[in-house]
């Protein structure tokens, strides 16, 4: 670990964002339950599971985690090891613009010469030494003041994520990997569009990995967003202060909400891309939940004490102990919970949100 | 009620053999929660119901019960109104031919004259008035010493039943309805020929409604299942003795596991059926039940809280409270019980036995 805690003068410092509910994993992810404190995959939450990846980078002394108010406490229980102050509470979700441009301003203050990384708080990497050389990389590439991210080689022409174009252009080549200057981010494509780029081979998964240096970062903010370039040093000026709290929430909702992607990454002039396979996934929803855990003969994911008769292809998660029998099926997803029951054909995962509108539409804010 | 229950000197008895679970109910039947002692249509369950109608008949002094022994307390409770000992216990469950072969033996040394019914405990008759009227034809034709059924005009090609076939030959005609001579019974036909019963007019549905004199149905039973009917004549002999049980607990078993139908009423000589309209049902799966209450303007038969998107044909019963969710769904069935939780194809209604039969091969006889 130390050769990359210091690099050079320069520390590594990791930021998670851990806002969002993940709501296409309801009824397990809640408003107050949000999917990143769920164990999903073992034994600790996807959380715990971020933070111990990052613990192989850093120490927890470096990490901060943004979220917001009604997480706090369950994030420090959690995560015993993280110091309090390194837990950023946002007044009101703002998108990954702001939270993290507070995040580097907060790190630039500490330590001027820190190259950081971001994180999400929610997903799932299988092959860990692959991130971690995948990150030694990246910080490799951002010390020519580059902003870096990390692209997920594609192993299907996937519709629901967006994707970086790399060119053959050389950053850094060592061991652990490459670094290339990237060409330009592209929105979720079609599917023709999408298996053309798994053909090319130089199109890689926007996963929300970015690894830069905080001066780097913040000169292409104050240029890209200069509102909210302005706005995080105001913060930060009072920050551990006082009127830290009342700045904080006067300053906040007057930043534009806007993601980090879109109002910095698309428009920096010196990007890089790092291509890894990193068994990654955004344990988006229920299907790809169900193809994260082990799968009996006939492809049903189960978790719980399932009953099956010609029965194939499902994800059963029981939360309750109850038994689930299930007849005559192919790509359903059942989800049992003390307090409510899904049931959904497999290939509606995606539309699970729709369920959590309707249930803040009707104001049952206690199931939403 | 008066004009029915004396026939000249003839009392009218009704008789409620309340065996079989309902397993195609699991699971909110089970062996100890069988589906007669279940609400499933309204505030009583099927055999208050069932109990309900007969006392336009009858009074409760003159209705016989049929069970096991692990019944009777719940059936004592459910009906106050019905004396102690017109609960017939059956040592074990040993099909309807002995069951009521008894039944009609006790009545026989209580009343000789009598003219008594056998009417499902567990079925759902929705015109009560036509009942009462079949019934009652049903007892003007069985005085002449013909053992008598009400048969169920088909309204549909149905496999799942076994038929009556009538011939044109009136036995009694008056203004509550008709009785024909009974041509022959038939077990349950393929999809061809039951279009073709439909279509010829003269073939009923077997509901398990039969109307007999006592000393005629004693007297067939004699001729034809001897060892019936010497078995229940020692039990009766002893009935209400203090050797009574010893006696019960050892003819039992001796006795031949048939059933009415085919022991006694498919060989009998003279049988009259009575056509009726009575919007019968035997509630018999989750299909017919979903069918028998009310339904959305999506098709969707709904007991709960459901939350439905894109979901059409469905069966939702849900006694636990829970919010049930389902979405792009069709011909589903849900039944979330508080231990155990149901979903299947609503094509595969019939198959639920299988659940319990799996259930009772692993030894889980806390869910069967």
């Amino acid at each position: 670990m130390g050769n990359y805690t210091r690099q050079g003068k320069r520390a590594f410092w990791a930021v998670i964002p851990a806002g969002g509910s993940g709501s296409r994993l309801w009824p397990l992810s809640r408003a107050a339950r949000p999917k990143f404190l769920l164990p999903l995959l073992g034994e600790r939450s996807l959380l715990q599971q971020t933070f111990d990846r990052l613990c192989g980078l850093t120490e927890p002394e470096r990490i901060l985690i943004v979220c917001g108010p009604a997480h706090v406490a369950a994030i420090a229980r959690q995560l015993p090891e993280l110091p309090s102050g390194n837990i950023i509470v946002e007044p009101a979700p703002n998108g990954t613009g702001p939270a993290l441009a507070l995040a580097t301003a907060i790190i630039a203050a500490r330590d001027p010469h820190a190259i950081m990384g971001s994180f999400a708080a929610d997903h799932d990497v299988a092959e860990i030494e692959n991130f971690t050389c995948a990150v030694q990389t990246a910080i490799s590439a951002a010390k020519s003041r580059r902003l870096v991210t990390i692209g997920i080689e594609p192993t299907r022409p996937e519709t629901g994520y967006g994707y970086i174009e790399r060119t053959d252009r050389v950053v850094v080549e060592n061991p652990e990997g490459t670094a290339f200057e990237a060409a330009r981010f592209i929105e979720k494509p079609d599917l023709a569009t999408a298996e053309s780029y798994l053909e090319a081979g130089t199109y890689l998964w926007n996963a929300g990995m970015f690894v830069w240096r905080v001066d780097a970062l913040l000169a292409e903010l104050k240029r890209l967003q200069p509102q909210i370039f302005d706005g995080v040093m105001h913060i930060v000026r009072s920050w551990e202060k006082p009127q830290s709290e009342r700045v904080l929430m006067e300053t906040w909702p007057t930043l534009p909400n806007i993601t980090i992607d879109t109002g910095v990454m698309e428009l920096a002039e010196r990007v890089a891309v790092v291509p890894a396979d990193l068994g990654w996934s955004d344990v988006g929803d229920w299907h790809g939940l169900g193809e994260l855990i082990e799968r009996d003969a006939l492809g049903n994911s189960v978790k719980g004490d399932l009953l099956r008769i010609d029965t194939t292809n499902s994800v059963i998660w029981s939360e309750t102990g109850r038994m689930v029998a299930m007849l005559g099926l192919d790509n359903i997803i059942v989800v049992d919970t003390e307090d409510a029951l899904l049931v959904i054909d497999r290939r509606k995962s995606q539309e699970v949100k729709k369920v959590v509108e309707q249930l803040k539409a009707n104001l049952r804010t206690e199931l939403s």
